[in-house]
């Protein structure tokens, strides 16, 4: 294979993602709006209403038509746009939440990614902080990303489009957030897909193909950001990858003479209709010779990877709730069904127009002043902190390169640079709990990928652990440190063993408390942390990866050491450097 | 530029198309059903209808949705559909004709390219024989393809789109052949279009690329099956590119403040809707800033060329009819506007089932029995003929390599084999006249092509020139000959001299007519003939092309013998060895 750029009509990389909202409104002004401070929330015209569930779907960009293809009256109320293939931020989905709620609650409603569940979930707390109800459903339709006895864990592909449908009609008929989560959940249930990649796709920033793959090769069960599949092997003629789809498929939903199901060939981008209708075709004999119905069929670009060639086989299996649901009317971009609607009546009344989470005021006479770390020392920590990360960013993409996207270099250092700006901004007199909270903020606006919401997490909660300080000694920072463990622990939802960031920053946290209760002071704590991550980053390269692209590799990610954990170490090392 | 073949999810090459169709109406039966022998006619379920004009569209595959995807209740009411960038043949399009007849009429709308003006011609001639009255209008949009002062020659590419939904529209709304005649020139008239490649595409058969092209590259006007375009240079960003298709498209519109347009942004293959809202968000600040205002934009893939990448902006300049036609409700795969229509009444009486040319019998004992050429000699003939073809073929795919599309050789064979095929189930006593009759039927079945009808229309007249021989002598060759010569110049329309197939009969019918005049026997007749032949396929050599693709090369294409002279020699020379 010879490493060819491909070539995007685009102009900066950097304004993508606004340009193509752009164009998109503009092409399509009679059903969507974008709303919010963001410029990343797409909202149906005529979706959002009083007394309405308000439907909020999204995640990364590059799915086109999803995400935002399917906003409009009848599905989606509003579409959260991320970057591309990164989750939209808990802000951008805030946008959306905010445009479209009518007092009977949001429903969230995105594929089961790990950036996309964290991110999505900070958006649910706030909302419930601000007293909006919140529902989330993840889509997890694709049987090639975990056998069913871990069907929670799959990831969602084409399938989103079923879901998304059934719980926009929901939504449309009237019913609560009860109903409309149940809708939904029924709908995934019933819902799977598996996919076949016969080439790579690129990303706009760089240009390089997102994986290798042989001339005549292709991967049965890759994800549609090219997460590894099933199996690689020889191209085969359609009639027998169709088998090799369906089958699991089939054999997962159980389907039997009598059934009835919707069906969706979906292209992954270069992949024309004259291929996918072959697809079509093999599918439609299949459940002939099973006695299965189809109530009706799809076929066309649904859920896309940019340009990557391929296709995906989705069925849902119906019964009479979700037929009369699949067949409510709805008007979007990408999908008509029926009839347009009569005008919508009962326009929402805005009762969420700004973050509703007032801040306390903090009364510094109160604050405890003991120890040498000065909030102005802690800020000083944070840039040593984040030039580290910049000078170490392409040696932990290349880490990440061997048993993942080989982006996390790039990511960290993005999102300390925004911290690093974050800090220029703060005002002199902030205390080291206001700055944890200006540094979270900034990291997860700016970063997509599920690094945002830990880093953010960690920083939120090793703020609140230090809240009644307003300087630090060497108990308040190994509190500060372990409340970045809990920030990690709560929000990834990893553990220790997993080869993850966790596995440097406990082993840190331990190695910190044990030099504190044997009364060291803050440098003893400090290298003691960096000593405690450093020794666990090592200890990652013996053990199987199970979290994340990487846990994909089985035993085939022992000898390298995880990435995250080597970031980890880097910022401890560097801030015990500092002081 | 590497060699890498396209991976495609089909089955066996030569039954893409069949199996496409079948995946195609097993999808939308609510919509599509086929109808016909051929397998070729895509029909509306609802469209046909008794009083409604019928609107037949079609050409080549590889451009999905176009053109089966536009078929459905209010647009076209049948689709007959070629093989990959090839014409359907007459027999294909009269399966649609006949399909959708309802005794107002038939209009054929197509792209304007040389095959397709053939067969829609033959097929229009067809429906004249059988009664029904035929109306042809060619799209004519691509600004790239020729200037405006010979706009009538310029390729039809996204813009059968708007031609094809306002004469759909006309005939839903009752309007009679005129009326629809004059909409779909109305809006061809008004409509341009211009676009841009960034990559090749690949024939199913073959998996390689119609075209190379640099990796930082792009072709700017380049057609739909790889034309040559206007200039090739570096990508830009999309901004300028978008500039650049759109300024020809404005100046030859001659759009001025206060008019009023429709736009499409339409992607070719491989490019995504990320690009094409990128492009659209251009075309809207553009027209905004001139005053121009839209009425309606559609932006994803319409008219597709396989999995190219590259994109094309189409305007059509709006009045009040064109902007009440484009309103008007349709349901089609490809495309819904406004409601499903109630179910439409008056279904249509099936009055042409048949091919309505009753087939005359010929006495055979007024038969002129003179000359040494039976019926069987003939076919003998002509099975050498095919034979000298196939033998060959790779040389004249290599000569068309150089200036055309370097498929001669294999389209001829796939005639000639045809013909082979047909000449083996003749009948012992089936006449010359039958025999040629026979051939044509069998060429045109088999090649899409132009050679396809050119030779068809030769064969036809050249049986005509003898119908009243049972035997042939020197004369009643030098007829058929001749009939050759007329059949071909009247489908073409190609004069001496433009560096066609042309080029060698016309001197071949003249060298044989000499020798005839000079009392030569049938012997020196044949071989006049063939020297003049291969006389005028040197001589082709020596001058510019001016029709067909190498036409685009100008004096480049001076020092290349024409295929189709060539391959008239070879036929020539093995009738005259077959003796």
């Amino acid at each position: 294979m010879t490493d060819i750029r491909t070539k995007k009509l685009i102009n900066a990389p950097e304004d993508l993602i606004a340009e193509a909202i752009e164009g998109m409104v503009a092409a399509h002004p009679d059903m969507l709006v974008v709303e919010g401070a963001t410029g990343r929330a797409v909202v149906a015209v005529d979706g959002p209403r009083e007394g309405k569930v308000g439907i909020v779907i999204g995640g990364g960009s590059g799915h086109e038509p999803a995400f935002a293809g399917y906003v409009g009256r009848g599905l989606a109320d509003a579409a959260a746009v991320g970057n591309v293939f990164a989750s939209p931020s808990p802000e951008q989905i805030m946008d959306a939440a905010r445009a479209v709620e009518g007092g009977a609650g949001v429903m969230f409603l995105y594929g089961n990614y790990t950036g996309d569940v964290m991110n999505f979930d900070m958006a649910a707390e706030e909302c419930t902080a601000a007293g909006i109800p919140a529902r989330s459903v993840q889509v997890t339709d694709d049987v090639a990303s975990a056998p069913a006895e871990r069907a929670g864990e799959r990831r969602g592909i084409a399938g989103d489009f079923f879901v998304f449908k059934v719980a926009g009609a929901a939504a449309e008929q009237g019913r609560d957030l009860d109903g409309c989560e149940a809708a939904a959940r029924a709908a995934n249930a019933n819902t799977r897909s598996m996919g076949v990649a016969l080439s790579a796709c690129s990303m706009p920033q760089t240009g390089k193909p997102n994986f290798e793959i042989g001339h005549d090769e292709m991967e049965i069960g890759m994800g549609l950001h090219g997460e590894p599949g099933m199996r690689r092997g020889k191209l085969e003629p359609a009639d027998a990858v169709t088998d090799e789809l369906l089958a699991p498929v089939i054999a997962d939903l159980g389907l039997a003479a009598g059934d009835e199901v919707a069906v969706l060939v979906n292209g992954l981008g270069a992949t024309g209709q004259l291929e996918l209708y072959i697809i079509h075709r093999r599918v439609a004999q299949t459940l002939k010779s099973l006695g299965v119905a189809i109530h009706h069929s799809w076929v066309g670009e649904y859920a896309t990877s940019l340009e990557m060639a391929g296709a995906s086989v989705t069925l849902m299996k119906l019964d009479a709730d979700l037929k009369a649901l699949l067949d409510t009317p709805c008007r979007t971009p990408a999908l008509t069904v029926g009839n347009v609607l009569p005008p919508a009546a009962g326009r929402r009344v805005r009762r969420a127009a700004g973050n509703a989470q007032a801040k306390a005021v903090v009364d510094r006479s109160t604050l405890k002043t003991e120890g040498e770390v000065t909030p102005a020392i802690f800020r000083a920590m944070m840039r040593k902190a984040g030039d580290a990360i910049a000078e170490n960013r392409d040696w932990l993409s290349e880490l990440d390169g061997v048993i993942g996207d080989g982006d996390h270099g790039i990511t960290m250092d993005i999102g300390w640079t925004a911290v690093r700006k974050a800090l220029d901004a703060a005002p002199g007199d902030e205390t080291v709990s206001e700055t944890s909270d200006r540094m979270a903020k900034a990291f997860l606006d700016a970063v997509g990928a599920s690094s945002g919401p830990l880093y953010a997490s960690a920083f939120r909660s090793a703020g609140a652990a230090v809240s009644d300080r307003l300087n630090l000694d060497a108990g308040a920072l190994v509190a500060w440190v372990a409340g970045m463990c809990d920030g990690i622990l709560a929000r990834g939802g990893a553990a220790v063993g997993d080869k993850t960031m966790i596995d440097a920053w406990v082993p840190a946290l331990e190695a910190a408390r044990a030099a504190l209760a044997g009364g060291g002071d803050l440098r003893a704590c400090l290298a003691a942390a960096a000593e405690g991550a450093r020794k666990g980053r090592d200890h990652t390269a013996t053990i199987e990866s199970r979290r994340g692209r990487s846990a994909k590799l089985g035993a085939r990610s022992i000898g390298h050491v995880d990435p995250g954990a080597a970031s980890a170490h880097v910022l401890l090392a560097a801030i015990r450097d500092a002081v």
